[in-house]
């Protein structure tokens, strides 16, 4: 399936700032990037960081003023649907280097403090069958409330407030699995049918040695996404980091089908 | 310099625990282990844990019961003393794809809550010139009081106390540092001439292209530390990660430096 | 002096909500109350809650839908201007049984993590002298930033981000006070020549046996100042205390002062 | 039932320090204290706190060095067994001021940041029987663990641990209540058949116009209490609040009951 991406962003930024963008879509095997373009009009250069491939691409931008970025890219997800049920996680001790630090507790995934709250709960299955029954227990205890949340709202105060957006949710989830040793990510990305269109968060955990896509807040499939950028929790994932202040003007995005070619 | 270092932890687990260990010297250019051996007796097995070089030389464990773990390695340091005086920080834009998770904020190192602070009060230096000016600071204004903190303090939390270890100290400095553009981590090491001896926690910052050391806690001197892990703040260099419950039984380091042969 | 208080709230409730209200400006005898009126537009209910003295005059309404709550009154203001310069505290075991309450953390003002700074910081005088100093130290650090801040924002909060409202600086202001054993409260205000016009907080602190009134802010004098309601923080002193959602649809406060007869 | 008191408190305080006590049965109509005493040892001198009835009976001291208190008390208790099933609590709107700063949340009892989880978990019940719900949602939930907490420990904290003793246990109970609009104050109290014997926190809820004993650690029936303190949370109530620094030495109660004369 190709997918096709449109976003816009339109800030003002009051004094000369430097930016972080993650936006673009990421080479993976599972997600062809066929074309894709990031433009910046407005005082600013763009420059690729290279070499941050375990997190996504990344561009830092010097901006001042009014700024406009525009990415459009179409993207062939080859993605097959998936299912966690059965899927196997392996003790701690045999886990490989590379997933460790998404086992640890992280800034807004305080897995250490819901540890005893999750291995009670959740003792009924292992593995991928334990990351469904977390998700569905999200699921039945969570309202998703636009403007619940903040940027700086962790798992824990999301885990009593029992609302929030993707953002809370992936929280949340990611929180669980680390607290009973499945190693979760965050990951942004582009969400065919998602309602509204926006920028979205999902999960991924390692199950089977290899890591899965899952959506808490269940407003996208896997085989519909396109990622962008991998993390921790949010810091690491934010599709635009300003270090310094910025207004929003207006940010749109858009995801669609592209029909096949003689269709 | 040749640096003889001995460990020793003796901890019970009344359960089989997966140990994560981190507690090996780091080959690295400055510092060269010319000889090293980690044991372990007890019902356990090790695993060393393959390419996780970005934050150090991992190990897991199995264990159980009475677990003795003893390290022994003679590490020759040829880095120079060390002063961050005149050294440069380019604007973030221009920092490579390896340092921008150091410039985020963590879960023990909460830089966004501390930014106002320190670009206003350590705006009179730049670089290396202005690491040092939050060194003194952490150094006129902190206490050193073992006891004062516990595994869960934070930076924010220390800056209120003003007191803490050498953990605590490094998550200030931490804090500052990213809070004003400096690319910081952190770094567990064995320290010649460290009192009470122990496992000790320091800073690395980037200036000039490269990592630095820097121990705000006054209590080792750069040339002197063997590293040992890296990584966002405590969270990532614990030398002992236990998932599960356990008791400390006795715990032992000892740096030396060796006499030269023939002396 | 006569000053005279017009203020207008208007809320939606979606549902039938308790409200509990304090508007009213406090009987005392630096400020003799010698008229109001608190009148409800909307299908409501005002109730007068008796016996709460210790904290204000205090309303029960039970509001749905469109609400409109005004308060007019004429208060005498007898106050002399306020100087705690040579003010006196005594050392805490000879405080007296009311004030005691206020020497205690509370939600908003934990003095007790703010206690090694104060006891440090302002070393260098005691009694109102050392409230002065402190008062001194807020204006000269923190900035005035409305929106800086939310309701849940706590003392230590702002003591990190060094900006906020009145609200803000009150805390503040109240927890090194505690921290350093002098008794502090807080008070919601009319205060004539605030601008913009709004409900105001301001600090008592307790010295020369007597409570005094000072604005951290430094937008109000005591002598122009009218009290409402007293607590330990902010949680105590809510002009309006809503068990439900609400919208605010508008807010509008006007203190003025009155010409005398025969100007 | 006669109840006898014994209390021992041994502290050393390294510089003189003041210290408030708040170790006294409080008289009230149903419990009548025949006979108590409470005596200091070492340089200090007790000083009564008058008038602070609202809370217990306190008293100042000064004290430096070794210092040793022993209480001894004669209590009188009358209480019948209390059952909260059936007990009403009215709307918000129709309570009478004294019990309203026990709706409000507070330093260690944040019952806003509970309130949609307690609104919706507790919704099966109404009054007396709705806080029976909730403790006993707590006794299902939690472990009673020693050490598992600190004096800094806050109800939600405890929410997420799961775990922790007496005082944790109450805060929670409390934060549940205040959330559904329940009125709600912690007690401390010495209580008859404890296990280990030690001061005791408890929990009074606001029902049928009165206050209602409830221990949610059910580790105390209601009719074998002897009430010391009351407050909002554990700021209010602690037995030795020390201004300054101390080392405990010992500390010891005894609770018993008389035998009726003439048996």
């Amino acid at each position: 399936m190709q997918i096709q991406i449109d976003a816009l962003l339109e800030y003002f930024l009051p004094q000369p700032s430097d930016v972080l963008l993650a936006v673009e879509a990421l080479p993976m095997e599972d997600q062809h990037v066929l074309s894709d373009n990031l433009e910046v009009s407005g005082p600013s250069n763009l420059r690729v960081v290279n070499g941050l491939d375990q997190m996504g691409r990344r561009r830092w931008m010097e901006a001042n003023g009014n700024v406009s970025i525009s990415y459009r890219a179409v993207v062939e997800v080859t993605r097959a649907p998936v299912s966690l049920a059965g899927k196997f996680v392996p003790p701690r001790r045999e886990l490989p280097a590379e997933v460790i630090p998404f086992l640890f507790p992280s800034r807004y995934c305080e897995s250490d403090r819901l540890e005893r709250y999750a291995m009670r709960r959740f003792s009924g299955a292992v593995g991928g069958d334990q990351v469904m029954m977390m998700a569905e227990w999200i699921h039945n205890n969570f309202d998703y409330v636009p403007g619940a949340s903040t940027e700086t709202t962790t798992a824990t105060d999301s885990f009593l407030s029992r609302q929030g957006v993707c953002r809370d949710y992936a929280h949340v989830l990611i929180s669980f699995c680390r607290a009973v040793g499945i190693p979760a990510r965050m990951v942004s990305a582009y969400a065919l049918g998602l309602q509204p269109p926006d920028f979205h968060a999902v999960v991924e955990v390692w199950l089977d040695g290899d890591w899965h896509l899952v959506d808490p807040a269940r407003m996208s499939a896997p085989e519909n996404l396109v990622r962008i950028a991998f993390g921790r929790d949010a810091t690491d994932i934010s599709f635009m980091t300003i270090f310094g202040m910025a207004e929003l003007n207006n940010q749109w995005v858009s995801v669609s089908e592209l029909a096949p070619p003689g269709s």
